[in-house]
């Protein structure tokens, strides 16, 4: 095959063989084809898109670039859940205890944070001990052992991934459907999973902020998810607004407790139970979603979640003693409040701009090696709709440091619309795909 | 400035400024911006386009990425003619004498051959002795000496170009008209000429098949010579057959022969007039594009141009025997015939081809490295619109070498259609734009 003019074919909007995808990805993760053909391809990707069929050969060919899991050894229906991303979305803390607890097997290999947004692995790491690096024997023990397990990639999956994601994040290419899906599902696949139930998000906090962008994320994950015989059920979800009212990796494991151990119940409640009976319910533990999630609410409020949510913890080496007393936890050097300078309703939070000004308080990178402050962040007291008297304090924010103090609430300030007209609340689910 | 965020502005169909493509081109040219981000930039020009200003910005940085001759030291305009090339196009042998002839200066930095068609500096080189690749104080001597200079590309003129264009060719972005403009632009601008007259190609012999897309090379290639404040004038001319009956080196310096001695008269003759009286015109040695046609006709038929023809050739080192005695060139060691099966007229002919059977028999490159067999060709001895008799000699092949023969003949007779009803002939002028 000529790799020049298999770009050409994907430029002039002709369908590519799965042979041909295969020879492209294989020859560029082995170093055959060189990277400035492939960046043409993606380029190319990126304006015509490829079919179903195409990115299902996409998927397949990243995801035999490593190692496919194999959990057949572990008894039960292994189902793992995977968000495109927001401010503030802790669910994976809540649903993967509660669907355990359920009897589902939740093998989850989780992400960092990522540009605005947070990441699973650096949340947990806010747990003095907690390993995210656990080797793949352990991570099957864990598994085992727990019926949850959470760490991070390692680099036996879907190596064709890094090497891609890295090429598409110098040329432009990362926002083209086909190439996310590539990129979500060869790592989802190669955990060995049975189902899986995705969390489209879409809002000023999302990746996707157009509706109609992440139907088709959703859709096209979907349609790749059944291409590789995997049960699954996606949802369209608010990001308009931070989910519950916490943002940064420690803040967002305490806001967790709240709702695993004291009942706290907002909208990160209701998303979590929601996924979580999903879950359950393609873990066949429930004959509908429905019932699902009232096996989920049932769950969270015996207590069961909480205790496997410590349970987890513990075998991931993380000290329970924080999770069990979390107002323990060593208080940040900083707190300051930024307050509202009118009344009115909130009517629109700019959530891309709440998340960066987490970051720049030290919760998440702005380059690789930077280091987390895993205190900082911000609580965000209110929600969209809610009446503002002014001088009430709109967001408190913690950090061990002053550097991006100032900056954080300049950013917080000018996120918040308060409008003299009442607005109607978002509605956190948007679609269902089931 | 950042090269993934320039490729994101391009990619989006944002304009770029005349200094952040400056900073992409010499960023590449200079090994500071990985081929990698170039050929994602390309990939979007390609789907994206480029406006006015930035075709000409693109074309000012390659230009500028080599040396610029300056040719004031010599008296009189400099004009010169740019071809988008086709299958026997040897205007340019015809109407650079006839040009000097009445006192226009004619700088000329030609090609090779490239895909299907044929290269000036490949067809001169078919006369033993003649050096395409003299020096620039050569190329200027010259120059003055005898009022046109064929020569081929320096090193020092528009580097840029030829790492750009490499790229190009294995990564699917060689057919973009903005690409294609600055390639052109950038070297012909270098020569140091006050005007240029553009033969952009259309029809199946040329790269351009479409009219409107050659229409719209024109449009680019005009208004980029006009942004540099060259005089200019475009036309748009049938490719849809050979020019003249000749196709290959040696074969095609015969034809010009020709015409220049023995007042050959055919569309080549024509068409070579045409462009010869608007280099006079440009050249301010007429007062109309007619005037400058009249003195060419003129010229040409004075036998001026012969002589000067032969002046250019003994200048640059060729022997004038074969040009006063063409009849005396060795004869090739094959000569076979392609005849008509059928009775009708000649209405079609995919020229593109008969271009690659010239180049099966010897008188092309299919790789770098090919050695060209400077007497292999065709003559092609119809025109379209030509009645056809069963059995004529549509065709003779000529060639020193039997391997391509067969795949030659193949070609011709799959290249001709051959019809009941009588076809319109094709117009050789499509558009000229003065």
């Amino acid at each position: 095959m000529n790799t020049a003019e298999l770009i050409r074919k994907k430029r002039n909007n002709e369908h590519l063989t799965k042979e041909e995808i295969l020879f492209l990805v294989n020859g560029f993760t082995k170093n055959k084809i060189p990277d400035y053909q492939f960046s043409a391809f993606l380029m190319s990707v990126y304006f015509n898109g490829m079919s179903k069929e195409e990115t299902s050969a996409l998927t397949e060919a990243m995801l035999y670039s490593g190692k496919v899991l194999d959990l057949s050894s572990i008894k039960g229906i292994k189902i793992d859940k995977h968000s495109t991303g927001g401010v503030g979305d802790k669910t994976s803390l809540i649903l993967a205890p509660i669907a355990a607890a359920a009897g589902v097997k939740v093998p989850m290999i989780s992400g960092r944070g990522l540009g605005h947004s947070g990441g699973t692995l650096d949340k947990l790491e806010s747990i003095p001990g907690f390993r995210t690096d656990l080797t793949l024997t352990e991570y099957k023990n864990v598994l085992k052992k727990t019926g949850a397990v959470l760490i991070g990639q390692t680099k036996e999956i879907a190596p064709a991934d890094k090497s891609i994601y890295a090429l598409r994040d110098v040329t432009a290419t990362v926002e083209s459907i086909p190439l996310i899906t590539g990129s979500i599902m060869s790592k989802k696949l190669a955990e060995g999973i049975d189902g899986l139930v995705l969390d489209v998000k879409t809002g000023s906090g999302a990746f996707m902020q157009k509706e109609k962008d992440a139907v088709a994320l959703a859709n096209s994950l979907i349609d790749t998810a059944k291409a590789f015989n995997k049960k699954v059920i996606g949802f369209v979800t608010d990001m308009n607004q931070p989910l519950g009212n916490y943002i940064g990796n420690w803040l967002e494991v305490y806001e967790s407790i709240q709702v695993l151990k004291d009942g706290k119940k907002n909208d990160l409640t209701e998303l979590s139970l929601i996924l979580a009976g999903a879950m359950i319910y393609l873990g066949k533990k429930a004959k509908s979603l429905d019932e699902g999630i009232e096996t989920a609410i049932k769950i969270l409020s015996s207590g069961k979640a909480f205790d496997k949510f410590a349970e987890i913890v513990k075998a991931q080496n993380g000290k329970t003693d924080f999770v069990i007393r979390p107002e323990k936890y060593p208080e940040p050097k900083i707190k300051e409040a930024v307050k509202s300078v009118s009344t009115g309703y909130l009517s629109e939070i700019n959530t891309y701009e709440l998340g960066m000004a987490a970051i720049d308080l030290g919760a998440g990178r702005k380059t690789k090696d930077d280091k987390i402050d895993p205190k900082a962040g911000i609580i965000f007291n209110y929600k969209i709709g809610d009446t503002i008297n002014k001088n009430v304090v709109l967001a408190e924010i913690f950090s061990d440091s002053k550097t991006g103090v100032e900056s954080a609430k300049k950013r917080i300030e000018s996120a918040v619309k308060i409008s003299k007209s009442k607005p109607g609340k978002p509605k956190l689910i948007k679609k269902v795909f089931i």
